[in-house]
Formats: C-alpha cells, sequence, structure tokens
C-alpha cells in the first residue's frame, strides 16, 4: 500500500483501548516484564544523557545585560534577593521550541478536534491549562528498556528521506536487538532541527504502523516528522497518526550522537531509559533530558 | 566539640580539593566503582519518583482563565497558535521555590563572598547569567547509588529537632546498610517545607561533617536546614557548609514517602538513583523528578 | 422597538465608512474642529486622572519575596544589575484585566468572524500578534474633548440596570451639557468591576445606538457592558456592538470618582481629555491612564 | 569653575528642600500657577506624541511564531482565549530600555547607597518591589508647561558634544522662549540611543546646575547623559545629580522631531505637557507617551 491510498478509516488508533479515560497511551505497554528486561540492561551503572544543551540568554536585554540575537527555548531573568549571600532566578520557559529537547503531552495534537482517546479538544485543553493528557502523564516518570535504531551509522540520512519500517528492521538486524512490545524506540538520522530549507528526513507513516504493530511505548529521536512533510495533505504519521491516535508520547529533538557511539563502542544498543521530566502538571509539553544507563 | 565552638576556620570545605575551575565539587566522588555499585541495585526495574507534584496556575487571571489564590512554583500561560490541530504553552518557572522540588546548583550560595571553590561572586553570578557553578553541572545528568536514610520510620521527626551523626547511624543499623563515598544521601524526616510557623527540624553542623567524612556526593530530602535556623548566628550547615563550602548539591524539597514505602516493602535501602533536570545551562536551580530504581 | 426586535442587519456600524483599511474607527470623528472645542475647555490646567492604581505584586513568591493572594493585572520583578548604583525591574502585563483601567484594541472582539472593519480574524490577528487593528492605533496619542455623563451623582445606579438613551439625556440636561460628534463619552454608574454576582449594571443596546447618532469617538467608564448580559444571547452592545461594529475603542475599568467630584465643584461637565498609553504597536489592548484637564 | 573642580559637596541637591518623605522630588514645583501657564499655552488642541513607537515581538519564537533577531523592550503573548471572539494577550516589558521611551523612577538611581531624599537603598527598594520613590509618583499624570530646546535645528549635536548652560541659553534666545520655573524641559539633540561605538552627547554637570537654579520640574530629551560618559570618574549628571539627589525625574529616548517641526511650523516653542504612564504603583521606571498640546 502506498501512502496515496490511506484513509483515515486506515489509521492505527489506540482509541478506547484503555477506556475512554486513560491518560497513559502506549505507557500502559511498560509491564513488569518490560521493566525487569530494562533492569536486566544495567551492568555497569555508565550513563548517557538525551538532551540537547540548552543555553539560556537573558530576558532582559537593557543597559545591564548582554544583547542577544535570537529568542531561545528558555529566557532567563536573574532575580534581586536584596542580598550577596543566595543568588535566585526565574526562567520563561517556551515548552515547544524546535531547539529544546523536549517530551510531547498526549493533549499537544489533536485529530478531528479531539485529543487521545477522543476527547474534544475544548474539554481537554482550556485557557486556564491542560484538563485531560496533560504532562501529568508523566508524573512518576518512564523507566522501560530503550532501543536504539541507528539510521546514521554510514552518514547522515538523505535529505528528504521517509524512513520505512525495512529501514528499522536493517537496522536491527545489523544491530543484534530486536525491538520488542512495551520498548523505547529511539531514532538516530544524523539530523538536527534546523528547517534551514533543506528538507528534512522523517518517519513515513508506514513506519508509524510498524511502531504500532510492535507495541512501541515512546519514541525519542533526532529526526521526527519530516519537515517539509512528506505527505503534503496527508496527517504528519508521528504527531498526528502515532501522538493523537495511539496516544504515543514523543521527544523532539533529542540528541543521540554521544549514544550511538556508547552503543556501538559497547556492541550493545539496548539499555535501560530513565525519562523524568519536572514533575509539573497540566501542560502540552515539557523540557526533558532522558538518560540511557547501560 | 558542641556548636558554639565551631569557627569558620573549623568548617569543612573542598575548595582547592579538584583544582580552582572546578564545577563538579562532590560529584567527583561518583566513580565507576561507585556506578557499578549503583547498577548491582537494579533488579526488577520496579522505581519511584522522589518530586512533588506541582500543579501551575495560569499565569492569565483575566476574563479568560479561573481566579487562582497564590503565586506558585511554575505559572502558565496557553498559547494562541492559530490552529486547533497544535495546542502550545509557556511557564514561568521560580527555580528555587519551596513548594518544588528543584536541585541547587553550586551559585546559589555564597561564603564570604565567594562561590565554590573561591570564585568571586560578580565573576560567577552576572545580571545576564551565572558563569560558573550554574547548572551546566548538571547537564549529563547524575547516576549513582542512593540511600534513603529514614528518620521518621516511627513517625515525623520532632519540631525544631537537630539531626545528628547519631541519628544518621542509627538508621543505617536499623535498615542494614552504610553509606559509602559517592553515594547520594536520601533523608526522610516526615516533614513538609510549611513554613506555618511550627519549628522545622533539619540538620546539624555535625551532621553536615558526618557527610563530608563519608563522602557523600548530592543529598535529597524531605528537610534541610531547619527553619528557623538552629544556631541563629551560625552558617546555615547544608546551604553554607555543604553547598557553598563543599560543593556538594543539594535537591530542596523531595516528597520521599513512596520511596520509604517501597524501601520497606523490599527490606532494601539502597538504589540506583538517577537525577536528570532539564539540561538547561546558566542557572542558580532548576526542578527536577529523581527518579529511584530498584 | 425592544431589544427582543433587535436582528444582525439592525445592528449600527461603521464597516467600510472609511475603507476597508482604515484602523481608526470612531478617532476619525476628532476633526480640527473637535480639537478646537476641546482646547478651549482647558482654562487653569487643573487636571485629573482616569485610571486605578494597580499595585503590582512580586512575579516570585519563593524565599526571597512576599506572598500573594491573587494574580494581579501587573506582575513584577526585580532584576538584579550587578550593582547598587542602579535599579531596574520588568513587569509582566496582563493587558485584559478586569482590575486595569485599559483600553481595548479593535481587533480585542469580533463579528461574525471578522474585526473592524470587516477583515477576517486570522488575517489580523496572529500567534505573532496583531496585524491589523492593534494598539498601533493609538500611537499618536488621543486628544479630544470629554464629557463625563454621572449616572451616579444621586448614588450607584441600581444592580442590573440597563442603562438607555434617556439615562443618558437626563444627565445632559442635569449637567448643561452636549455631547457633540468626535467627543469622548465618559460614564459613571458608580460600581467597581467586582464580578462578585451581584448583577453589574451596563450599556444597552439603544444607548450605543445613541452613542452612534451622537458620533461618540471613544467611550470609558466605570460601567461598561452589563455582567451578567442584560440580553442573554444578543450580542454584548459596547464590546460587540460598538467596539467590533462602530470601531469605537473602549477604556474599561476607569475610575471616574476623582472627576465626577471635580465636576461638580467647577459646574462644568466637560474637558479636554488626553488618553496616551505606552507607544506600543500589535497588541489587542493596553493599561492606560487617561487625564483629563480643566 | 570647570568639571574638574567638582567635588560631592558641590553638587546641587534637593535632599530635605520637601521633607525627608518626599516623593515628588521637581514636580513640587508644579504650582497652580505653572498648571495656569500650561493652559493658556492650548489654542487648537492640535498635539504630538512624545514617544518612539515599540514594535514587540512574540515571546515564542518556537513552531508558531516567526524568528526574531533582538530582545526588545517588549515582548507578547497572544493568549488562548478557547474562543473566536475574543482575542487577549500579555505583554513582558523591561522598563529600562534604551530602544524605549520611558520614565525613571526616582529610585532608579541612588547616591552614596541613597535614594530620593536621602533613604537607604535596603528600605526603599525590595526584592519584593519598590517601597519609595517608585512610579507611585507619577499616578496622577503630570501636566505642566513645556519647553522645547532644540539644539538640533541645524543638524545634530556634534559626537562627543557636552551640551552647556550657553547651549540652553543660545536656544531660549533664537526660540524666543525662556524656561521657567515647574516648567518641563524637553531636549532636542538629533541623536537616537543606539550606542554603536559613535560617542553619543550628553549634558554636562553644568547643565544640570542650570536646570536647577531654572526649576525644571522634569526632563525628556533624545539625549541624556552622554555615552560614554563625559567625565569618567565623575557622578553622572543627569542620572546621578538630577534624578538621584534633586530628584528630577527623566523621560529617557524620547521622540521630538516631530515636536520640533510643529514649534518651528507654529514659531512656538512651548505647549501644555501631559506625561501619564499607566497608573502602576512600585516600579523603578515604565514606558510613557509624553504628549504636548498646543
Amino acid at each position: 500500500m502506498t501512502q496515496d491510498d490511506v484513509t483515515v478509516a486506515d489509521l492505527p488508533s489506540n482509541w478506547g483501548r484503555w477506556g475512554g479515560d486513560d491518560e497513559l497511551g502506549t505507557l500502559n505497554l511498560i509491564t513488569d516484564e518490560v521493566r525487569a528486561r530494562a533492569a536486566a540492561e544495567v551492568r555497569t551503572g555508565r550513563s548517557v544523557a538525551l538532551a540537547q544543551v540548552i543555553q539560556p540568554v537573558p530576558l532582559l536585554s537593557g543597559p545591564f545585560a548582554q544583547g542577544t540575537f535570537q529568542v531561545p527555548p528558555v529566557q532567563q531573568l536573574m532575580s534581586y534577593t536584596g542580598t550577596t549571600r543566595a543568588t535566585a532566578d526565574l526562567m520563561l520557559v517556551t515548552n515547544h521550541h524546535t531547539s529544546s529537547t523536549h517530551l510531547d503531552a498526549l493533549s499537544h495534537q489533536t485529530f478531528e478536534g479531539q485529543v487521545y482517546p477522543g476527547r474534544p479538544l475544548a474539554e481537554a485543553v482550556t485557557p486556564a491549562g491542560v484538563r485531560h493528557g496533560s504532562t501529568a502523564t508523566f508524573g512518576a516518570g518512564i523507566v522501560t528498556r530503550g532501543v536504539l535504531i541507528d539510521l546514521a551509522a554510514d552518514g547522515p540520512l538523505p535529505a528528504g528521506h521517509a524512513v520505512t519500517p525495512d529501514d528499522f528492521e536493517a537496522a536491527e538486524e545489523r544491530e543484534g536487538v530486536r525491538l520488542e512490545s512495551g520498548d523505547a524506540l529511539v531514532v538516530r538520522g544524523g539530523w538536527k532541527y534546523l528547517f534551514d530549507g533543506v528538507p528534512m528526513p522523517g518517519l513515513s507513516e508506514d513506519a508509524v504502523r510498524w511502531m504500532d504493530r510492535r507495541g512501541v511505548s515512546i519514541y525519542a529521536g533526532d529526526i521526527g516528522d519530516a519537515h517539509p512533510p512528506l505527505v503534503p495533505d496527508a496527517p504528519s504519521p508521528l504527531h498526528t497518526v502515532a501522538l493523537a491516535r495511539l496516544g504515543l508520547p514523543l521527544i523532539d529533538a533529542a540528541e543521540v550522537d554521544e549514544l550511538a557511539a556508547v552503543c556501538a563502542e559497547l556492541g550493545r544498543y539496548s539499555f535501560l531509559l530513565s525519562v523524568a521530566p519536572p514533575r509539573i502538571h497540566g501542560m502540552t509539553g515539557i523540557p526533558v533530558n532522558p538518560i540511557a544507563i547501560f
């Protein structure tokens, strides 16, 4: 089947699979068995962080602070504390920023006016915050087995490449690993989210169908949905199908080069993955630094 | 020796121990051996989060948002995205807030006008952000062995109690565990940071000296420095001595009741601890959800 | 004609009156002749401010700032300037807040999906700011003759009262003044915007039709649209008809008690009115302190 | 006397002139007589705004907003209101920004650790806001006679020029006007606050002494203190002497080219000046759009 044949009725969906009130989505797939499989990966305690560094700029650009040339994901303001003993600050965070490794909550994307698993948008997302499918889902942290699918072992994916199930399965074979139900899928395409006009590769809808069949619980990658979209008028596979229909949380803009180097060095592409953003409820997304532990 | 005998010259210090440019402080104590010890704790993959839930309120209290009665650690603003397909928001975070589980960076506190390990405040902390001893220290995440010292197994500590080395060692004996160099010390006193006038218990200076002797790499607790201070005119032990002089990062306002229950259930008070706040550099502190993995 | 007879076709409108690109609305009515009439009111230079006082609370409620019990229109953060010679701060302003005297821009309200004078909402108001009908309209300041219609000379209006043209004309006769084309209408009802459950009085649709006939250029009042609405399913007269259809800027939540006292003392209910908010373009509204000069 | 002879004891000061609790400073000079003089200037109602246009950029630079290349004085965030009938936003304002026409409050600058008229800094400016000498001073608006001293009638002042009393008096003679006690001094130097390396001209200390002798109540200008300072180690005349010692409020970065054109056209360099920022108390400064009325 080609992308052209896709109709909405065909799109995979988990709406209703875990009930109409569910807020965990595919995180339901992380069973005790999956956790034990993750635990078995931990041998030396060596760890790798999967987040890009965020270097904030001062919120103030006036007479007392240096200039800046771009509004970044985090803006900082140093507080006047009335003392030189303690220092303090606050930060203004753009939760969905392409230069920030962040976790999309299930309410971030709608499908036909509804958020997972079929709640009307206006009921889930209000001017006063998110009432269903917010970052509350991630409050206890997510610990599961992670598998790196390195599609850039021989260099970055070609511009505009549509990642297919074949790409995934070729990598599994090359790496000697198999992604099981409940696992986290970590994808390396060798790209940055630059939006500089060069067509960024991304997952095809078939790739998302494959993720559904395999039981992926959570996705992280240095690539995601292609930009510009692979199929202009079709739903974007990761955000619209995986996030909104499958309830599969997405970690956008992950940094996985060091992870790939460590996996290659150890000859092992699976690990325990700990995903624990600040325990702030009610958001549509939040910055996170996922940690792979070997 | 009593608290009255303390002079500044006596206070423990790591200034210079790892050089004049060091920004890791006691995190230097987390060696490969410590990591392996942490890894050995991971058996089932069961995990516990150590952060309090933060429930933000809308930044707007105008005609379109509900009222609020307290300014919390996080204020949220739902963005107008010009579409109903995607939702987005931003958040304004007060990094040092007593209702938020957060990680203090080494620059948060000074000792005699200097931050660890002896840098002048004005050089380290500027109106445009932190140049030394910021949250950059935590960028790679912290993975080490954690040990829970549960001082509230028989109920909350008495009001105003000064926690001593004897308290720590009695707990170790009771729990059958010994805190080793490089471990994270997690303390449960059975209190909340309420500041409601009831004197909150806290660590004595001798307790901090004990932490120095044992080689604690990082501290987390539902208690910390007493409030009001145990010794009015002496430096507060955790913030001034441990954080500013030892370079020992502090996790304030941790939530450890569930952790204590799981430790008691498993008969095991040690675990792998993963501490991975968003990878945002340049701050004096940042919210975090530490994860204990068994 | 009663309110029940109103149909949309009947509603007064200035869409097209000054062209399809107009952003001034009824401010077009302020001619040289109107300005000269305003100038003639200035005799002693005595002046009265028409804004409520806004007392901000600190943005931080953490360890270094006092608590707060309500999120106000303005939140303040004192900056760390790295010096004791200069102090600085910033403020986060909720432009449309019922405790703030503010000026609504023409884009604040739509009529059937369009802003004055018939521009599609999505074209005028974008996620990146307002492109048509923003506060840019007020950049040069507004100077015109103001007339106070004091409906509360004998005490506040009754709860839920619908202000009618008869109310306006009775006040004109009592005060010996007549509102002319281009004048600013300043209304005193003797109420505060409390939203405490007591039905707040407000202008009827007939009152807005009267404003249209008389050529009011701008409205300021301590009352505005009734709350709850006078006619549940009809458009709110001031915001939907005057602002969105007539292009008549509104000053919400003005403070006019001192103005009324001065008018009574001088036996004169007309004055020069200067309305000059900060010259910030692109907003849907902005705080303002209108000044009446006698 | 040359600048080199200046000692602190010589500097003019109003500390104590209007008592130790005064928060009006030189605004005390605006008497009924001054106001009547201002009123007499109003003949046609023609008006000119003295503020630069501020074009905000979106606070969000993420996927839903356009990029930006500089952090401006005002950042905007469009609110999600849950409806298409009303639009709303908020703005984050850097009160002291060199691209914004703003009014400095008396607490903005200290002299030897004190703010006007001799209050210790820590007592006046706290982490929770300003307790003395804040923008509360401007709550009722300022209406007085304004006089334009156009030093750029024949082109911009030379780079690095130190404005002297002779410059002021030559302009008075040229314009046929005399600045009297209580008047607002509006200065045009023909410069913008660019800080591009070219030495910006500014007022000498003698110019500020002249302002003191003449009884200037408030200052506005497109130039102010020179940048870099005229005398490196001496106090900056306008901010340290006029603002901190005389209690003379300053309007930084005014836009006065249109005003100069209108004055030249009318052959009249005096007018009524209305200065009415939003009535927000407790700030160290605030954006304002001063209005000259003829």
